[in-house]
């Protein structure tokens, strides 16, 4: 506390991210990252930014950017916004787009940084239970509201919701912003952006971090009408001209352009995740149907305090949490190689 | 306007940066960039970040960074904060420590982003005409306020405040932050660093994007006591984990700890920009004094705008301002290497 505090300082809770453990040598399934590097192409356009260029600023607007990702999702480059990953994206969405009297929904277990973003920007929000098998069940929704958003899939369960149900939502809520943040959506659900041009409600945020394998570059990007995106930009141009510098531009174009790279290396993701939940199913874990790079998975006889702390024992970082208690048991699993798979299950088979 | 817009959205006034022309071969002096490039090692460093750790978040903290930052600076890491370039820096600043009940305090000629910020954030603000002679002076701010916020060397001016009219200004304002805006200190301007250790309401402010020749990395970085430090930390792990990503902070700490080359580039554009003052008041032009790398000149028979379209007809990109009044006859003119020197004097002398 300080007097030379604004107001707002006093009452946030900040978010906190999975651990960046400085050792090396971990077996590091904590906050899904992707076990394959970048594209050999994004690599290839990073060393070429590194030169005397450097000196000048970026394209404020980012439209070389702007273009490859409407180009991919057949969009027009006024239905893209991009940001400094797409946490920044999303507290842009927050402020810009989901703040009215009324309150914004989201599920009860969540992406934890929403009410965070809450917090920051003063958005009164309510939250709506999941259902017992951790669905989320578009009827719940049914009560006036300032906005809705959620992860498809879900996080940290995994879960992907069906694309009927969230065009139900979209119908349902015609004078409200419906928010997809599909993170994960490239491992196995089905993404909301062909719905665009039918619904001016719906924003789709996505990130390079996951399934493009540049968590380190920072670049997330929101796809929707362009009265959504110009709110969006209204924001960022009143928060920082030039958000995406110039490794960041370079590298999500070659990123966004080199799909069969991203088919390749997301084929995979999803082939070990397979594999891993065999292995689990046979070890007596239960894990939740996941349409993203992680699982989320609990031992009856185990809390998920105690075993994520013998699997750190072992050089092994899962992520667990410890609220609300309904998740405790669980633990979110990142996806990582065949070797890794390999390297947990049998640290698990030794545990139990 | 649209419905889906938070309240917010619909009164913002967004900044507009200088121009950054998507043309080659323009003599671009209008955003104040370093006419050098970043220093080899930067280079060397950034080469060595695109590889498959890109797959992984960066550090979350920056530890690193900060680390280099607080040991160039002879502070304590927790004594610096950094962003993603110090537009970023500046709205958390606005933010997290200029939001009081009194009215933030600034020059009427400044950074024409700070009304932005106070509009992002609902900020109330008044605004302190400068002297006569664009200088700032302090005995103006003798009044109540939330806060106090000016560059030194002022911007669009370049005039610099002796460091004795800084401490009086801590002095007499124990009760607010105190924000020193150093964007572009390294060019012949007396730091404030080094009262951070006396004053706890003082923040000094910095960026890569001049002396560093890093504009297009965007790293911008906070120092201060321990406790303003924590309140934009905490409004930080609010809005995005991850500023900075990994090029981001490799590259800014081999700038930082790359002391002789930056010496070296700095002390070139003072020179550079001491011999165009000559040419320029040989030109009959009236210049005010500069500590930053640009310089901010007027030619009593010709109204700024015209001069800055006859430029940019020779491919010449200057800055002009039309508001308020008093500056409009000046154009603000980046400092860049001595052969583009010789190409602004040449067209000058065309025009004239």
């Amino acid at each position: 506390m300080s007097k030379f505090w604004s107001d707002i300082v006093h009452k946030l809770t900040p978010y906190v991210p999975g651990e960046q453990p400085k050792l090396a040598n971990l077996v590091k399934l904590n906050t899904n990252e992707n076990p394959y590097g970048p594209s050999p192409k994004v690599i290839e356009a990073l060393k070429a930014e590194a030169a005397d260029s450097l000196r000048l600023y970026p394209d404020p607007n980012s439209d070389a950017l702007k273009a490859a990702i409407a180009h991919a999702y057949h969009l027009n480059p006024n239905q893209v916004f991009v940001g400094n990953g797409s946490d920044e994206v999303l507290a842009h969405v927050f402020q810009a787009l989901l703040k009215h009297d009324k309150p914004l929904l989201f599920p009860d277990i969540t992406y934890s940084f929403y009410p965070v973003y809450c917090g920051l920007y003063g958005i009164e929000f309510h939250t709506i239970p999941l259902a017992e098998d951790f669905s989320i069940n578009v009827d719940d929704y049914n009560r006036p509201n300032g906005g809705i958003i959620f992860p498809n899939p879900n996080a940290p369960t995994g879960m992907p919701l069906a694309l009927a149900q969230i065009e139900k939502l979209l119908q349902r809520n015609p004078e409200s912003v419906v928010v997809i943040d599909e993170a994960y959506v490239d491992f196995g659900t089905e993404s909301a952006v062909g719905l665009i041009n039918q619904y001016p409600n719906l924003l789709v945020t996505h990130t390079l971090s996951k399934a493009r394998s540049l968590a380190g570059l920072r670049v997330g990007y929101a796809m929707g009408s362009p009265k959504l995106i110009e709110a969006l930009i209204r924001v960022k141009d009143s928060f920082n001209s030039y958000p995406i510098d110039r490794f960041a531009s370079a590298g999500a174009i070659a990123a966004i352009q080199d799909t069969e790279y991203f088919d390749k290396t997301c084929k995979q993701v999803v082939a070990t995740r397979n594999a891993l939940v065999n292995e689990l199913n046979k070890l007596e874990f239960d894990v939740l149907p996941s349409g993203a790079n992680f699982i989320f998975a609990k031992h009856g006889a185990w809390d998920g305090a105690e075993l994520a702390g013998k699997l750190r024992e072992r050089g092994i970082i899962v992520r667990h949490f410890k609220s609300p208690s309904r998740i405790a048991p669980y633990l979110r699993i990142t996806i990582g190689t065949e070797a890794q798979s390999k390297v947990l299950i049998d640290a698990l088979s030794e545990i139990l």
